[in-house]
């Protein structure tokens, strides 16, 4: 595929494991192995393999409470992971599934099918104890809330956002719908290249207290106060572009919308009757706003777990803990249309609906996404979840989709025999 | 009791319920309800009723994982609380049960009686699910953390700090001994009167990552580095002084002698064997040290059941979890003698023996105490536990010992029949 971008040049996975690195080991770690919030240390290459399973020892968090139900277990599955075999989009060769494990710096890596544990893997400083960062996976758990809320009809899709949100009456965001906000087809001045240190994203990551200010910096400090200042650009409704401060804009209104925070809402929404065995956690703005676009942190095993409740169309034993309705509106997808000029060119014919993204495969595939690679996969037909945590040298996620995608189909494949 | 403090002037508890207040409420909450760390509004009375049990929405934490098995149950008594009075230590009438817990801000108190839930209660913003700062409780734990080491032979506690710590050599910890630093008899250049604006508790924390620092601000910024200031005055051993700075002295060594850090070494030795149901958490400085000297949050259910841990010498059911020598030394207490000059007015005769206060009374009670009220009280005699997080407008005990201690001996002596 002429179109994908060529592999990064840094140190193989196994040459950068962050144990044997040292990184933040010792009491304290010596000066040249320490990881500062303060001075961005955790955003750097190989630093992020420590710390995107520490957030919450750089910044303040909120708790996201499994509550003190019993934990639903993930049965272990009888068979074997399939010895499968897949090309590259990049063309090169064939590989292994342990070959895209390596290429792709996998954190930890779970595979169900039918229900059961087929492969689980935890490496670097992960474990089944361990929470990750989610980064842009937390926005498929914001957007199935608020079509959660549609669907108990709590939320009136149909709506503008200064119907829910009259601060944001004079900002980019006032005359979109909500479903236009659900599905990122919103115009606003905003750029997401997290190649370009000029784009909006950083400074709304700055606002909400993830990332460092600068000396000097005077801009807004709370979610809330960034989003006000977000511009109109273009026309809503068009074309999906995938920006942030959608989710966080969303957030907002879900919070308004239901009265409770986003904390609060996936604890007892999801969390709690999914039967996770980890409290999750999202890091908070200097207000205490979750930060709803990419700041969920959970258990590897937990992600599984809620890949299965989305699997299920929102059934946990024969208990109906979602409306299914909601899970059928994101399976069915957005107008691939709408997203072909916009989307990953890894992702040819896919949509994004309800901050899904939607493959329109045979399978019927659908899949939640973060940067440097971290994942929920569901492909209903082959009824398998693929549950990842990853930290990829590269933010953008055509680096691992060049490996990822391929070896998940092929694993379908395989399972469906 | 002459010597006691007057109590201070404050809006009496019920009318200062964070909650009914508005404290942080609201998506976002109104700017006058906000409370941020920056700007130190969550050590501000009436705020602070609600930030103590909201530490990690405010600072970077460290995880104290429950882990994965099963909750050990706390079973509710079959019989009711009995109805005491007591006289209050400023010799003031009559109180009840609930007089104490309102004179005193309490936030959530549990006693249990011969290892079942005689009373229960979660005000204001408490809940089962939320953890509150257990402050100077936190050092009763690290206490026992290092007493169970040197049971274990890990630690030889008639070893110099600087054995362990040669980067402590140029302090004034050097010769002092580990049994020293763990009976806070060291003689140090250090004060902790929490109303000095100059007490050097002031640094330490700022150091650590508790408060925040002043614009311009460029001393140590971390434990380690805030440590290794801390002058000599005085001589090692002669008399006690409560300085929380030993606590972090001893959390370095117990790190240093363990190869653990404090937050894991509390989860694997404590939080997982006792059946935990909520993970802990740590506050941390900038490079991830749990502030053992205050920084503990807990469940109340948890602090609960951490008491018949030691109530029980240790033992879990059947199984020995900690060293019966490690208790059986704490509640044996240390020399009141040396306790006498500088102990609080209202523990006369007590002793401070592994970072515990021993009371030395007929029924052998021993207490962990923190600012503000937050307390576990002990009375082996009585088979009572009492669990206690509060937010009392005054951080010196005594203005809680004036109530509380005649009140919890009072309910020592009616379940004792």
């Amino acid at each position: 595929m002429s179109n994908a971008p060529a592999l990064p040049v840094h140190p193989a996975a196994k040459d950068c494991d962050p144990l044997t690195l040292g990184w933040m080991q010792g009491s304290p770690p010596p000066a040249d192995k320490r990881i500062r919030f303060q001075d961005g240390s955790g955003y750097h290459f190989p630093q992020l393999r420590w710390s995107f399973a520490h957030y919450r020892q750089m910044v303040a968090t909120v708790s996201v409470p499994r509550g003190l139900k019993a934990v639903t277990p993930l049965p272990q599955a009888a068979r074997n992971l399939p010895d499968i075999r897949y090309t590259p989009m990049t063309g090169a060769g064939t590989c292994t599934w342990a070959d895209m494990m390596e290429a792709t710096y996998t954190d930890a890596l779970l595979v169900m099918h039918q229900g059961e544990v087929l492969f689980e893997h935890f490496g670097g400083v992960m474990s089944p104890l361990q929470p990750h960062i989610a980064m842009s996976v937390s926005k498929s758990f914001m957007g199935l809330m608020a079509a959660c809320l549609v669907a108990d009809g709590v939320l009136d899709e149909s709506q503008r956002v200064d119907h829910y949100l009259p601060e944001l009456a004079g900002s980019g965001f006032a005359d979109a719908t909500v479903r236009q906000v659900m599905d990122m087809t919103t115009g606003i001045d905003y750029t997401e290249n997290y190649a370009d240190p000029q784009a909006e994203i950083w400074n709304h990551m700055r606002a909400g207290g993830v990332m460092p200010c600068p000396p000097g910096y005077s801009g807004p400090s709370n979610f809330y106060d960034y989003l006000k200042t977000v511009r109109k650009l273009g026309t809503h409704g068009e074309r999906f572009t995938y920006r942030t401060a959608n989710t966080d804009v969303l957030g907002w209104i879900v919070a308004r919308a239901s009265g409770q925070s986003t904390a609060q809402m996936l604890s007892q929404r999801i969390w709690q009757p999914m039967g996770a065995e980890l409290d999750a956690y999202y890091t908070v703005d200097p207000i205490g706003t979750a930060f709803a676009g990419g700041g969920l942190n959970t258990g590897l095993r937990d992600l599984a777990r809620f890949g299965e409740l989305v699997r299920n169309h929102g059934l946990v034993g024969d208990q109906q803990v979602l409306p299914a309705a909601a899970l059928a509106d994101t399976f069915g997808g957005a107008d691939p249309a709408r997203f072909a000029a916009n989307g990953p060119v890894t992702l040819p014919g896919w949509s994004y609906r309800n901050m899904w993204w939607v493959s329109h495969n045979a399978h019927g595939a659908i899949m939640a996404r973060g940067v440097h690679g971290q994942n929920i996969y569901i492909d209903p037909k082959a009824e398998m979840v693929i549950a990842r945590y990853a930290s990829h040298p590269v933010a953008a996620n055509v680096a691992n989709d060049v490996h990822t995608l391929p070896a998940y189909h092929a694993m379908a494949l395989a399972l469906l025999g």
